[in-house]
């Protein structure tokens, strides 16, 4: 299978997987109080085991990861990082923006990234040297080059601010917009030639890994808080930008 | 027309002025070119503009605040507020979270509230001494009684920071989960049972009065940070919990 293939596999995995969550979104209390367990536990864990499955099936030899079920196989070659459900918090909130992420690694490198929002109905998608869609349709990031012109994510304000909140001041006063969000759907947004840049931290390598096809395939940058490529060891603090220049930007800004 | 009648028009004209927004809503870059002004204010002019029309059809002689064109006829008797675009960064940053909002007063007292969110196809409508729907189908606030229990949104959280760090420090203790965000959504999601709890700020009448009807037909409370009912004239600082002793907590810590 070439990554084109890979890729349209991944898309219609994640197009069929997304029934499960939606499930039990906004679930009746009654469904919630008859289980077991927490309806988002068992959410995510039946979303992975229904992407595992599917991949175990077409494409045996690849290794997964994912944030429920762990690692099979190996990830040295081929191998699939899966995150069910992407914004724990909004999803027992009823709050739609919640994500699916499905990254492809080939020897440690991101070669595809997905992210799908289920409540949402989108599908963004980047395959490494190829393209970024969104539903299909090709998406781009901005040309946005200057911070002070940027439209600026600020994923887990909290996080941030608890650990330095002099860089937290700095980051509110970038940008010419600032926003203040959680999970995928920024970065997603960077890809789609919405948003300039998103800072964030605290992440895990399945909720960053996916991203970071689908953020370049769109013409964009992703590493972490010190210009480094993103791999399973990495910190978990990301950057996006839309442009080389502004990641150098807040780059600088982060580590003053 | 009676209260329901009134819902029911007011339901039909922002289905019908949805189409406006979603025009703009990440408009291909070359439309944004063409446009003499902003996209987001197009877009809000023009929006607003439909419904004012539709209502000056339907009923005369009623009263109009909007956000954009400002106020026809008197406020003192039936009159309508209307905010066509609630979330004009979410809107330009290409973030579906943004809303259209309807509110109908009765000699200044809140009796209908609409909450439309275009590109998630949800109307939120309460009715004073009714029904609270979500596209029909009734909705009603969680029963949570305590703020260690609560889901809690804080909204604006950058203002609340820089009015008062003391403040802003216990809110992020506060709560179950804490969740940061904006504009009419999260409100209108302790409506629908989803979310305990939001505190916000910075708002104006027309951001907040389209909510009172739907919170309180949802069984909410929702005032100002110090207790007071929400008229034309309140401070633009908001509380919104799902039960009173929800709100006597929250209105204790703002205050503190």
């Amino acid at each position: 299978m070439t990554l084109s293939d890979l890729a349209d596999m991944a898309a219609r995995i994640a197009a069929e997987a997304s029934r499960i969550p939606l499930s039990y979104f906004r679930a009746p209390l009654d469904v919630i109080a008859k289980a077991d367990q927490s309806p988002v536990t068992i959410a995510d864990r039946e979303t992975e085991a229904f992407i595992r499955a599917e991949l175990a099936r077409a494409v045996p030899d690849h290794g997964i990861f994912g944030e429920e079920h762990g690692v099979s196989g190996s990830l040295t070659g081929a191998a699939w990082i899966i995150d069910p459900i992407d914004g724990t918090r909004s999803f027992i909130s009823g709050h739609p923006l919640f994500g699916m992420l499905l990254g492809f690694l080939d020897a440690g490198r991101p070669r595809i990234g997905l992210v799908r929002m289920p409540a949402l109905d989108e599908t963004f998608l980047g395959i490494a040297g190829g393209a970024a869609t969104l539903n299909g349709a090709p998406i781009r990031c901005r040309t946005t080059r200057q911070l002070t012109e940027a439209i600026l994510y600020i994923n887990e304000a909290e996080k941030i601010l608890g650990a330095d909140p002099a860089r937290f001041a700095r980051l509110c006063q970038a940008g010419q917009t600032r926003r203040m969000a959680y999970d995928c759907y920024p970065h997603a947004l960077v890809a789609a030639g919405q948003v300039d840049a998103v800072v964030d931290c605290g992440l895990e390598p399945y909720d960053y890994l996916p991203l970071v096809a689908l953020i370049e395939a769109a013409g964009g940058v992703i590493t972490d808080w010190a210009g480094a490529p993103l791999g399973l060891r990495s910190d978990g603090r990301v950057v996006t930008a839309a442009t080389p220049e502004l990641h150098r930007e807040l780059l600088a800004l982060l580590a003053a």
